[in-house]
């Protein structure tokens, strides 16, 4: 009997550039039958670092060049069109790589809102880098002009910073969820979801903030009942101590254990530490429900359980 | 009792920049609402005209400024990112409106490729203008390069020309159907689609054509069996003697008196022929399919048959 699966695909692993992106999808595309393959249900949620980076910067270049006609881009907008940019590239190498298997499924990407909180203390923090790094005047100009935000990233310059606050509920949900029951695979929340508020009126308005894709995933996983949220990155398991004469690679931990080591600084802020809160939040959402970190390569083995680490109750 | 519908909404009527586009997609959402609170099951499509002009030119400016980085962005990719774009306002839109009216339904945009035929001969006569005008000697370097094609358009200088063939399949089209059959209001084929052709191996590429959004919108309500296809124009009926003293307004062509019309020239390329020749193409697919011509203020009045243009067999 299949499980029901969200992954959330890391946006770095799809590459930064048009051509590494064609490349890259075609391995993703391959792990991911392999899930197929052995009648798992799976939604394929991903990451945009790279690619919404690429879109921002380009409609930037196109604001300069004609500032009369073109506005900044809002980041919402830039967060939509990543997701028709990556869910074409995705949802094309997956159909291709269903159909040489002979596995009749159609592959479909739901265009996807997340609604996020207006309160969320994100927002009063901006804390996500995004964008190329500006000069000091160009900074000043768009925090007077725009309100913007700026911050030092690791001694490279002064580079934008957004909020990223926390998913509240996916707009699409009804339309995923149907899909998915109708045994079809689903590209959706790409890049966290295109970030919405509720404005006092009931309506929806884009906001400039970025959702962590792995937040979302969760959030996504939690509300499609999965069993298994299997978190993607660049190493095959969790250690502790990472990088350090006694590191200790993790076959599995428990909720209680993933929080002694987030309390002690084991995981690295904007890389390890919001998979395992990501996992943590899924695992003890209901009984059942694990999540794994792996390798894009190790999912299948991961699920069958001889690799990866686990994060359950 | 409901009638199927396919609204084919033009890229123009969008507007050209983004804040243009967030004013009007209100409009739009008024209109469609109409119609689904008529009982109407609706499909809607979309053009891209000023929207993928826009993200083709911020992609040229991003390669232009990393030249080592970036290449050109397909065109495909461009559409991608069009749909991305357009969908995200579109959806919410609608959504909010439907909202506000009490009406319960989702509202999901689908990604949708379309294939077409690599022997069209479209690909070897390209006649669709595309993008900011340029100078002879930079046309003269992409056609080396990149063996684009350009033409003067309209004495106002030389822009690049491409492939407009005609869509042979939707790719993504058993989703689109699912949904709608469960009632939800869905957004696809969205500038006419993603051009794909398919390779060899039997795989989907990617292709520099734009397909026109009346075609791919007839298509469409083919495929699903639609009652109406709803085609948006400028004004409210088709004319002959268009803008002479013998001008007539039409309440209804059949497909003979239609292409007679034609044959007299009496509709401007790219303008209202193809709005004809795709209403044809629908009307004439099966018994009792009707292409209504109209504005879309009017959409709702002309499928009570109170205006427009009507196009029957």
């Amino acid at each position: 009997m299949g499980k029901r699966i969200v992954i959330a695909l890391g946006g770095n692993a799809l590459g930064g550039t048009l051509d590494e992106q064609a490349a890259a999808v075609k391995n993703t595309a391959r792990a991911i039958a392999d899930l197929i393959e052995e009648n798992h249900e799976v939604i394929v949620a991903h990451g945009n670092g790279p690619q919404v980076g690429m879109i921002q910067k380009a409609m930037t270049a196109l604001h300069k060049q004609e500032p009369e006609k073109y506005g900044l881009c809002p980041l919402s907008v830039c967060a939509a069109m990543s997701q028709g940019y990556i869910g074409f590239d995705l949802q094309k190498a997956l159909r291709d790589e269903l159909a040489r298997r002979g596995i009749k499924k159609n592959v479909a990407t739901v265009l996807t809102q997340i609604e996020v909180d207006k309160e969320d203390p994100a927002f009063s923090n901006p804390s996500k880098p995004i964008g190329t790094y500006v000069t000091k005047q160009e900074a000043d100009r768009l925090i007077r002009e725009r309100g913007f935000t700026f911050a030092e990233d690791a001694g490279r310059g002064v580079r934008r910073v957004v909020p990223s606050p926390r998913p509240v509920s996916i707009v699409e949900l009804d339309v995923i969820r149907r899909l998915m029951e109708d045994g079809e695979v689903v590209i959706a929340c790409g890049g966290g979801g295109i970030p919405v508020v509720r404005s006092d009126q009931g309506s929806y308005e884009g906001v400039e903030a970025i959702i962590d894709k792995d937040f979302a995933s969760a959030r996504l996983a939690e509300e499609i009942h999965a069993d298994y949220l299997i978190i993607l990155t660049a190493v095959e398991k969790v250690a502790v101590n990472f990088g350090k004469p006694n590191q200790r690679w993790l076959n599995s931990m428990d909720i209680e254990e993933a929080e002694a080591y987030i309390r002690e600084g084991q995981f690295a802020p904007g890389s390890m530490l919001p998979k395992v809160q990501a996992a943590i939040q899924f695992a003890s959402s209901a009984k059942g429900r694990n999540a794994l970190i792996t390798l894009l390569e190790k999912a299948k083995e991961g699920i069958a359980g001889s690799t990866g680490t686990i994060i359950h109750v």
